[in-house]
C-alpha cells in the first residue's frame, strides 16, 4: 500500500501491484507503480503527482481557464510538467501555434513518455518544444515572448522551492506579450494553508489581478486544490456574458470537466479560501 | 492508522489515537476515535462519516443550498444526520421555525453528544424535535407539513439501503408543502458512479426538477461529493440574478464555505457528472 500522509496526519493510501519504473535522478526520486484501481501512479520523492485514473482533474484545471480567459493565445510556456498532461490539454487549443516546455528534470519525461503513455502522449507533437533546463535560469532571457504560462511545479517544500520567489515571479511576467496570464499551482487551501497564504503576498507584489480558483483532485492532499489567476491586462471572468462561450463550447467535449459553465464557477471559491489568499 | 478503501483500491488513511467509543447498535456498528489531526472521527459500520476537522464541507452545502433557494422555509425534516451537524445548520436560518430530525439509530445520537460536541451542540435547541425512528415509516402519514427535506443518509449499500427507492421519495415528495425542496446527498461522483446514476433515474421519476450540486469533502471517497436538488416548484437557481442575496449574506458570515456566489456556482458541476445524472 502506497500512503501519503500530509501535515495534517491524514492521507491517502492506493494499492499497489508492481513498481514500473524507480530511480534516482539529479534532483529527485522518481517512481512509476501500477496500481490496483487507479492506472499508473507517478511519484517524486515519495510525494503523490499524478495518477492515469484522475490526473484530468489538475490538468483541465490549469490550462482550460486561462487558455479561454485569454482573447488569442498562440504561445504558450509550461515550467515543469513534465509528465505532459498540460501540455496535452494547452493543444486541444486551435489558435496555439507553439508550445515551450521547460522541466529540470529529463528522468521525469523519459520514465512519463514510457510508462504514462495516455498522459505524455503529446511531448512529440510538432508545436512543442521541450527544454530540459532550469526554468528559473530559462525565464531570465525571454521577454514580451508568451501569451500564458503555466507554472505545474511541485511544493514550495523541495526542489521547487525556487518556482515560488518574488524575483521568479517578476521574470515570468517579463516573459509576457500584452494581454498574457500566468498561472501557477497554488496548493490545497485545506491542507498547506500557510504555504498558499505566503504565495498570495508574493503574487500579489507582482501582479495587479490575482485570484485563486479551485477544483476537485481525488489524490491530492485535502481532495482539494487551487491554482492563481495572474494577469496585470486581464480582469478574472466573474461573469458568463463575458466568456468566449464560442471557444469554450468547442474544448468542452473534449475534456472531462471543463464546460463554459466552470469558467467563471471554479473562482466562486469557499469563504476559507478568501480568507487564505486575503494576504499580510 | 484507520483506513477507508473505496471500490477504485484506493482511499483515505488517517493517523488514530485513542478510540472514544466502540459498540454495536441494532443497525450498525459505531465508533468515534481521537485522530491526530482531524479532531474527533465518527465511523459507521468501518466507514468514514464526519470528521471535526473537515465535517462543514458537507453540512454547510446539504444545508444552505435548499434553504436559500426556497422562498421561505419554515419547517424542515432532517432524515438521518444524527450527528446533529445538518440540524446546526438548518438553525442559522432565521426564518426557520422547526426542525424534525429522524435517525434511526439513538446510539449514534448518544455518542455523537458526548463525543461530538462541536457538530451535536444544536440538538437540544427548543425549535428541534428528534425522532428515533425508522425514516421509511415515519415519513407515510406525513402530508403538507416540510418546506425542505434534507436526506443526510449513509451509503446505498448497507442499513441506508431503503432511503433509496422510489416509494420513499415518493412519499418524501408527499410531504412537502407548496414550493418545497427536497435534497439527498447522492454519493461521489468519482468512485460511486453506479449508485449515483441509479439514483438519479429514481429520483427523476418522482421529481419535476432534479439537479446535482458539487463539492469537495477532503475526507470522503473522491475528496468530491454530491447532492441532488430536486424539486416540483422551484428551479434551480442557475443565474445570479435569482438568488436572494439579502438572506445569503446573511448566512455567509456564519459559515466557512458557503456565500452568495456559490449559491449558483455549484450547480455548474464537470461533464462527467452531467453525463451520469443523464440518465437511461
Amino acid at each position: 500500500m502506497y500512503h501519503e500522509i500530509n501535515p495534517k496526519h491524514y492521507g491517502i493510501a492506493i494499492e499497489r501491484e508492481e513498481t514500473l519504473f524507480k530511480d534516482k535522478s539529479q534532483f529527485q526520486d522518481v517512481e512509476i507503480f501500477k496500481s490496483k484501481g487507479m492506472g499508473n501512479v507517478l511519484t517524486l520523492d515519495g510525494l503523490m503527482m499524478t495518477t492515469e485514473a484522475d490526473e484530468f482533474f489538475y490538468h483541465e484545471m490549469i490550462a482550460h481557464i486561462p487558455l479561454i480567459a485569454h482573447k488569442n493565445p498562440q504561445t504558450v510556456l509550461v515550467i515543469g510538467g513534465g509528465d505532459g498532461g498540460t501540455v496535452r490539454e494547452v493543444l486541444k487549443h486551435k489558435s496555439v501555434k507553439s508550445v515551450d516546455m521547460c522541466e529540470i528534470d529529463g528522468m521525469v519525461i523519459e520514465a512519463s513518455k514510457k510508462f504514462l503513455p495516455t498522459i505524455s502522449c503529446k511531448l512529440e507533437d510538432e508545436k512543442v518544444k521541450v527544454y530540459v533546463e532550469d526554468a528559473i535560469e530559462f525565464i531570465k532571457d525571454k521577454k514580451n515572448c508568451y501569451d500564458v504560462v503555466l507554472i505545474d511545479s511541485t511544493d514550495p517544500m523541495g526542489p521547487g522551492e525556487g518556482l515560488f520567489t518574488e524575483e521568479f515571479y517578476t521574470n515570468v511576467k517579463n516573459s509576457l506579450r500584452e494581454g498574457g496570464i500566468v498561472v501557477p499551482q497554488s496548493e490545497s487551501p485545506f491542507v498547506n494553508v500557510n504555504e498558499m497564504r505566503k504565495m498570495y503576498i508574493l503574487l500579489k507584489k507582482v501582479f495587479k489581478n490575482v485570484a485563486p480558483y479551485c477544483g476537485p483532485i481525488p489524490t491530492y492532499p485535502g481532495g482539494y486544490w487551487s491554482w492563481a489567476f495572474c494577469s496585470d491586462d486581464v480582469d478574472v471572468p466573474h461573469c458568463h456574458k463575458k466568456v468566449d462561450k464560442e471557444r469554450a463550447d468547442e474544448i468542452a467535449p473534449l475534456c472531462k470537466i471543463y464546460n463554459a459553465r466552470m469558467q467563471t464557477a471554479v473562482f466562486d471559491v469557499p469563504n476559507f479560501v478568501k480568507e487564505i489568499v486575503a494576504g499580510e
